[in-house]
């Protein structure tokens, strides 16, 4: 198992109607479990051009991982294809029939004939339970070779391939041939921390690379050991090394985010967080809950998107927002004070700005944000002036802002 | 010019660290142009590898649209490799370097000597200048192929697409060929839905095909017309059939999303809207303001996860809380309540429940979410019983309660 192809199935994906996801997951799980994710490709849910894509896939890997096509509707022809490829026929396989009926039992309904077609399997396969739905995954082994073909609902997708194929995968022991070390950073650009560590990557040993991944005001560097042995040291020296040059710009490594990162700063220190949102809509505090367990240190968030609400719940006062306008600093502290004030909460941080496309002003141009941060203590305020789309500005502002966040907490 | 490729290029692609939004951008917008969208190929930035994605493309497709590898640091290969492709060689472009140094001067900077590389463009390409950044586009033209390379940053590489290339792409006229139509539904299952208008499907001329597209509660539902005539005319007969069919599940079609349709429905019979949300974290209230204009309609959200703020903003009594605990049909009443009390607004939706993967017990498992909507007069109140997992749970939950204020709009 040297080489995995990831295969994603169905016209909405190649459409834009959906976005591939799944690829994204199986490409970490892969990643960790030290097989190489080759390549990855999206066809069509058309016969032709599955049996291409699992052509190209045995040509160019030993593992094929496919997910898609497998419901119950008439446009998901990929179990009948996967079996003509394999010279196979279906037939029906009663564990799963009994299991589609039970699942529509505890929803008071009976299956239908297109679920009992689900329950028609590839003689030849090795089926894999679902247990989060109706079709189950079907894996073929061929010279050595292995394709596993999933449904493309992402929970389903995930059960089947962490049952079915993880702990096979995982009883190879791969993990030691590439290693990874992610070194996430908020508050410069690439190049410029390219500049600050370029003296460090000249010292990298051949078989050490770096990666830099930037996306909304953060910069994920990624470190890559392909050498045999010695790798988990090297990417230590190297982490440590890079880390202590870069300071506080970074919050953490692998797979912590920014948020998870003041997840873990607000704990240590017992310290309860709340937000103000306007422009952002709520995106900082629903940012701040995706993480599990964060009731122990998060308060709530007031988005307050009218007049009114700034007012009422924030306290702000009707003359601020008359002579200064709700985005502008005076009214950020003043939203600031009043989170503080209304959610018990010991640190806020408030923002108020221009996301777009209407709602710009020769003065106040789409783009312009404001945003105060702090305690009853101390505040601090910033302005940022951003682009012209709304969706880069909402999210770059909400990175920018749990950044803040991560900084005051530090302090604390 | 009749089919394309998307090729993707990035190891953070493929190990999954970022999630490939650009394949589905591109794809709607060559899909609205009428050109087919062939495949996509996701390759790792390696020489070998670009130059095998290039060789699949031409042979496979004569519109090659690349994104990625363009940027200022040493693990950007694509355009060397390009030009490498091409036998081309990299000569400096003028243009392109004094505009990076104004971008530069506008944040007070100066170029580094790896901007300066960036100015180095193969010679054979049409340079497609880069309002949004660091690195042009290069259109390369082969045999009436065309391959555009663009940044892999979203925003930049759709300012390139829509700048450089679509123009010329819309004065081809393609748009007549293939035509897709989206019927948007929220509330039942594919399956149910495909029992449903099975008789309808059944008198599809055959160059009509359907498809649906499931996700967290909602279900798309896709017709394709490949007719070279009247295919206008057949996808409006069949959309309104099963419109007709599908009566309230319906909120909209091809990109309309449900928050927009609520906009529109909120708009229309001038009703202010606000949420009052816990394990959502805010989630609904991002929903609706994700939609340009939702300052019109939108009040704002209290997202009030303590005990404290339910009390203290939502009012909600302390004994309510005592009694029946947060998650409760109890609760959620008083929590909408409140909610319309501090917001001012006419309808109002609460959501408390327990997320997980923390916090479940028997008598309330993990995917226990209460719901209350509503105005002043008429209250509404729902249980759902979800799964395990955090994020499908919150997701979920967020699109039911979209879809409860969309119905109760339509009943004002």
């Amino acid at each position: 198992m040297k080489k995995a192809i990831v295969i994603t199935i169905g016209s909405e994906l190649l459409i834009g109607q959906v976005i591939d996801t799944n690829s994204a997951w199986l490409g970490q799980q892969l990643n960790e479990l030290g097989i190489e994710i080759y390549r990855t490709l999206t066809v069509k849910d058309e016969e032709h051009e599955i049996l291409h894509a699992i052509d190209y896939g045995f040509q160019n890997a030993d593992l094929i991982l496919m997910t898609g096509g497998l419901g119950p509707t008439e446009d998901d022809i990929t179990k009948k294809t996967i079996a003509s490829y394999f010279n196979d026929q279906l037939v029906f396989h009663e564990k799963t029939y009994l299991w589609i009926e039970k699942l529509f039992k505890k929803f008071g309904r009976t299956p239908m004939d297109v679920h009992k077609q689900q329950a028609y399997m590839p003689e030849s396969c090795h089926i894999i339970e679902n247990k989060m739905g109706t079709a189950p995954g079907m894996l073929f082994e061929k010279e050595n070779r292995i394709l596993l073909a999933m449904p493309g609902v992402p929970y389903e997708m995930k059960h089947i391939f962490s049952e079915g194929l993880k702990p096979r995968l995982e009883s190879l022991n791969l993990s030691n041939s590439i290693k990874h070390r992610t070194i996430r950073t908020v508050g410069m650009g690439e190049s410029k921390i390219a500049e600050i560590i370029q003296d460090l990557i000249v010292q990298f040993p051949p078989d050490l690379s770096i990666a830099f991944l930037p996306s909304s005001g953060s910069v994920r560097i990624r470190l890559t050991s392909t050498g045999e042995s010695n790798n988990e040291d090297i990417l230590n020296l190297f982490t440590e090394k890079i880390s202590t040059r870069l300071g506080d710009l970074v919050y953490g490594y692998d797979e912590t985010t920014l948020e998870a990162s003041i997840g873990q700063l607000a704990k240590a220190k017992g310290i309860k967080i709340a937000t103000a949102e306007s422009c952002t809509g709520g995106l900082i505090g629903h940012s701040i809950v995706g993480v599990p367990g964060a009731s122990a240190y998060f308060e709530g968030t007031i988005t307050a998107y009218s007049y009114e609400l700034k007012q009422a719940i924030l306290n702000v006062s009707k003359k601020t927002l008359t002579d200064f306008g709700a985005v502008s600093e005076e009214v950020v502290l003043e939203m600031l004070a009043g989170c503080l004030d209304a959610t018990y909460a010991d640190v806020a941080i408030s923002v108020s700005g221009i996301a777009g496309p209407g709602g710009g002003t020769p003065e106040k141009p789409v783009g312009t944000i404001w945003m105060a941060w702090g305690n009853k203590e101390v505040q601090m305020t910033k302005k940022l002036s951003l682009s012209k789309s709304r969706e880069v500005n909402i999210k770059y502002t909400s990175v920018y802002a749990l950044n803040m966040i991560r900084k005051f907490l530090m302090e604390q």
